[in-house]
């Protein structure tokens, strides 16, 4: 299990018996589905969906049943990691092979299938019904957001407003739903939820623009796959858009005045948008979404609760030690 | 809607609503989901799954909130055949091009896993916990079914056991929940859902058979889509198992005493079948599995409700008009 919540007291324990929940309910004898598994497990995830929801969870009543949901939240996450991969082709996950180069294509989509089943059952199980229908709404606007994305591809006339929605469905809301089913779950008091709600949903905007940024910028062993893989693959994100207004060479707006762009033009826009400063504005971004989350962390009761949560945001999106 | 219901009192009503529920719960504002998924509506299934659990529910008190349940099973149906189809490369499915035909392999991907989550959803909000949680595992056993079934391409040490593992992960399991969970939501008595149970299992079983069979023999307009795909693909079916004992060239046991098969040699294979008897000896096992359906159908309490299932029955199995 990871490090990075060895200063949280107590979630580390719990996580401990996340992982165990997801080990044992995705179990299985079929030795492709095992390895497969196998493999992300020992990919070394933070789990910080989980985490965050336990997080949430302390500000009602947390009981060891809410581990159920919390590794659901995570089952679903590596679903869509080895669904991801494969749309992507992207070779390398968590530093391993990803899912479908080892076990191919085919298998990878039936894995991916496997692990979003028994998500669901275990939500099935031991929720309430609300988290269980929030979490198929879930799922259906993750896959609806891709798509979007999908058929943005090679496309440059791609709006803020429209990155911000599919960074929603990528990442955002699985988060947002992480902190408030937490809370729910715990019976925490219906305005903490929602506070909790809108947190979840700016660190998650946070998180997946800084993702973005590092597509850039961050080095390989770091980031764990390979650099410029949006571009290259025809994904315009927040760097760009920022790129755009403030390359000198006049050579980004060039491209994006034609109508989509080519695999050429893409390695062409990763140098510009290294160049120009693109990188940082969109660092810009990522900033006030974090302030946004830190605020609504202070408007929650005092205590080693929301010191945690303070502390977790600034540590997963301040890169704070 | 199909006519193949007519002459069963109340199901087509039953089954227009059922497909309203369907529509409505997978409606998208997304053009490429709406386009996708209206090929498959308007691809003319059976609706057989819904159809087979309202014939199971009458057996106890069925009401119109059940419908729901039928529409998931039907939409946990569309979902794997759009992987399916991806996995597979039939490039047909009822007759039109398949999803991953016209949208592509990323987006088929995506929009069968949409079509699982507002299956989950619909399940999650009206069903009882227990069949939400019966199709969350219904579903990791079709996957790890698909997944064995891939790993079994190309090889020939294929025993009858393992072909039929297979076919119940990839047809009686849904047919037998079907059945089962129609009587058990309408509460029909523990005795009478189990039988249900058991004579879904035979019908789904007889059901896959004849479906491998179609393969070798089937007309491509009735089929709508290419014959001698599983074996040309890879896939050892029982009329080969069935051919084998049979063929007198001796060219098909050559083939077997091999380690595996050559994509050459699935053509030999094909010609090899039909010729030997291997479709009738299968059909004679489609045969069994019919037989034992009936007779337990002949074991539930008489009336119209037991007459609409053993005609159904025939019809599907037997072709019987």
């Amino acid at each position: 299990m990871t490090s990075y919540w060895n200063d949280f007291p107590g979630i580390p324990e719990a996580l401990e018996r996340v992982s165990g929940i997801i080990r044992l309910s995705t179990e299985s004898k079929n030795p492709i589905i095992a390895k497969g598994l196998d493999s992300l497990f020992s990919g070394k995830g933070k789990l910080l969906r989980p985490g965050m929801f336990l997080l949430a969870a302390q500000f009602g009543k947390p009981q060891e049943k809410h581990d159920k949901l919390a590794a659901s939240l995570e089952m679903l996450h590596m679903a869509t990691l080895i669904h991801d991969d494969v749309i992507d082709d992207s070779p390398l996950r968590r530093g391993l092979p990803a899912v479908h180069t080892r076990f191919g294509k085919r298998d990878a989509v039936l894995i991916g299938d496997y692990l979003l089943s028994r998500c669901f059952l275990l939500t099935a199980e031991y929720t309430s019904p609300q988290n269980a229908v929030n979490l198929g709404h879930l799922i259906s606007v993750i896959c609806t957001m891709e798509i979007e994305q999908n058929n943005d591809r090679w496309r440059n006339n791609i709006s803020l407003r429209s990155y911000l929605r599919k960074i929603l469905g990528k990442s955002a809301l699985l988060f947002s739903l992480a902190c408030y089913a937490g809370a729910y779950e715990a019976k925490a008091p219906k305005n903490i939820c929602e506070l909790l709600r809108r947190i979840g949903y700016n660190i998650g905007i946070a998180f997946q623009i800084i993702d973005d940024i590092l597509d850039y910028t961050g080095k390989e062993d770091l980031v764990r796959k390979p650099l410029g893989n949006d571009i290259t693959s025809g994904l315009v994100t927040l760097p760009v858009l920022c790129a755009l207004p403030l390359d000198r060479t006049g050579t980004l707006r060039k491209i994006f005045s034609r109508d989509g762009f080519t695999p050429e033009e893409g390695k062409q826009i990763l140098t510009l948008v290294t160049q120009s400063g693109g990188v940082e504005a969109a660092g810009k971004y990522a900033e006030g979404y974090t302030n946004r989350a830190l605020n609504e962390i202070s408007a929650l009761p005092p205590g080693k609760n929301r010191d945690m949560l303070d502390t977790l945001t600034r540590r997963l999106l301040i890169r704070e030690k």
